[in-house]
């Protein structure tokens, strides 16, 4: 791979954890083995690295002229050798600001994190580059992933730049452009009657039975540092300022949790302080499991029955972050909201008017939340607010 | 907008052409006024700069840490006010080297240039951002596109970020996720029975019925400035060497001609040195009329009549620029050859296996052509070769 960072400024050091943590109790675990959920609490592991020293040796100003991908971050991120990091171009997404979305919002400051032009068009790309780099470096050939859609296109994609074979189990009705695109990539295809958790428990067959390595999300440990990656980009491309106001539809939530962890992380290093967004979690109505238990108060989210929308990557009935989730909401002062499908529908065009971006529905759902927290005083003129626009609008096109 | 350029570098300083000149003749016109093919010969205009200058202030080397776009090259583009910039995040976009896929090539190094992580997931964003930034900074407030997709979604897109009105004719069969995104950025959409050549008419209609601002390729001299910036980063992102064959997928041809004036500006700059790669264009079997014109040594290519490809960013019966991209062509020692539609389909998902990129039928036939040159041996063993995939599969997905 051709190094297309600036040969002016110091390379990222590839580093790797120190160990891997409880997410649930704090236990450690040692990091060069191969690890899914914790052994004590059977929650995600969340990898740890020696901040102290990092931060001693590296200031936020020495990221400049970095590679424009997420391996701008390579001391914070698990990979240990170079050769080992599968790229596709993943991360550095453009920031764009909308000031005609924030005066029809009502708001200071917009902006759009514009996850579309990613790898493989989504935000996925984040987690599974990490993951299947990390797979790679311990020596696995082989993955398998339930999906409710666009995870199983990024990871046939790093899979087959890997060489890896990759078995991907979605829904039948999942988006047809993210079908072909993951068959066009080489991976095993598997159409199956039901939600992503029907297909997740497909998956552990296949592993029972063949050996592969489940990447479902938090529970392998790498995906979220991938994932984390958002919260450096925000804090990084907003000048080291973090906004008043963050808006992430919410699935499987390992966007959103691994955000937090990167704010705790830069704040250990002396990059940010402690201040932190408001943490907004968006849901389709017909699937909210985690705006229920937030309005319940509850710490776990219960699974959603019957769950329903177009937007596949909002159908996630059972999230293993939910407690991560949560947490991070209710500490940022933040909130959980569900808009419904007619809304992202309505959405779209008017966002794709507003901006030039043609949103994916749960993208478009950032937007509903936006106006209708501005419309209850959850957000106030002067907020500043980010978006995340989590894939392009071309993998929903039926 | 938000910069996003590192503050640890120069910013780059917005500077804008010192004239433009004719293609065929080499006579001068001032800038500041809208201009579209010359007045003398009707042949495309070219944006100049003061290059002697340029490079005297400013070493490749002062890019480093500038901002992941286009825009880095802002010295060596048109646009005189960073105001009237319009950005969505385009160019820089990833230089992917593909081994495996060089090995089944029988190559020394193959990379992939992924156009298709630009805004619209495609490079036809970097010519209608330029053009569209251009034409607001002139005072246009109305555009008109005739295109075989992906421009007029770029147009859209470009046109909806800068507030202004974007009419765009298509041929009736343009691919169906190419339309919905053209419809959800708020264009005016006109189906058009016929091929690119016939909405050109319509929209010529348009412009003496409306006054609508034609964006036509090479119409209009700004497009190509916003493609050239892909021969800089060819340059840049190898470390300001060339490969030694650059393989192109060719309809309207802008790419190709920009990138051979961008080596030029660069080699006038010093940034570069006299050294060019073989510049190979490929065209579909069913609409050929740069390789017809090639292989029987004409300055000029006849209009291809029934032009038939399900690529159909290659679907251009008749390029404006025809004598610019042939000459590119030939005074670089390359060729131009055509591959079929099933070529490219079988190719598409080889090239998906052996990179993990979903590529467009047009990035699949260049890699058709690498093969076949290869077999020639037109392209040696040990040839770095770069291949062009211009946009993402999922527009194309039926």
């Amino acid at each position: 791979m051709t190094d297309i960072s600036s040969p002016a400024s110091a390379p990222a050091a590839f580093g790797g954890a120190t160990h891997l943590e409880c997410t649930r109790c704090g236990t450690r675990y040692e990091s060069e083995t191969l690890q899914r959920l914790s052994p004590c609490c059977e929650k995600p592991l969340y990898p740890r690295y020696d901040l102290a020293a990092i931060g001693a040796r590296l200031r936020r100003e020495d990221l400049a002229g970095r590679s424009a991908d997420l391996w701008r971050y390579a001391e914070l991120l698990p990979v240990r050798n170079p050769a080992h990091a599968v790229r596709l171009g993943e991360g550095w997404t453009p920031m764009i600001e909308t000031p005609r979305l924030a005066t029809r919002l009502g708001i200071g400051r917009c902006w759009v994190k514009d996850e579309g032009q990613n790898p493989t068009a989504s935000f996925k790309a984040r987690g599974l580059c990490m993951a299947i780099s990390r797979a790679a470096e311990l020596g696995i050939r082989e993955v398998a992933i339930p999906s409710a859609g666009n995870a199983g296109s990024a990871t046939a994609a790093y899979a087959a730049a890997a060489g890896m074979a990759a078995h991907v189990v979605v829904p039948r009705d999942t988006p047809h452009p993210i079908i072909q695109e993951m068959l066009a990539l080489g991976a095993d295809v598997e159409l199956f009657d039901g939600l992503i958790t029907d297909c997740a428990a497909r998956v552990g067959e296949g592993v029972r039975e063949h050996g592969w390595f489940d990447l479902s999300t938090l529970k392998e440990p790498y995906r979220v540092e991938g994932k984390k990656t958002m919260g450096y980009e925000v804090a990084e491309q907003l000048g080291w300022t973090l906004p008043d106001v963050i808006i992430y539809p919410t699935g499987g939530g390992t966007g959103l949790v691994g955000m937090w962890k990167a704010f705790d992380e830069m704040e250990a290093m002396g990059w940010i302080g402690s201040a932190r967004p408001r943490m907004i979690s968006v849901q389709a109505a017909g699937c909210a499991p985690i705006v229920r238990a937030f309005e319940e108060g509850t710490e776990y989210a219960e699974p959603w029955r019957d769950a329903h929308t177009y937007a596949s990557g909002l159908r996630v009935p059972r999230a293993v972050g939910d407690f991560l989730i949560l947490d991070a909401v209710r500490r940022s002062g933040g909130s959980a909201l569900a808009v419904s499908d007619e809304e992202m529908r309505e959405w779209t065009p008017i966002v794709g008017r507003d901006t030039g971006i043609f949103c994916a529905p749960e993208g478009a759902a950032t937007a509903v939340a936006a106006a209708r927290l501005r419309e209850s005083g959850a957000i106030g003129p002067d907020d500043s607010v980010v978006l995340f626009n989590t894939g392009s609008g071309l993998k929903y096109v039926i």
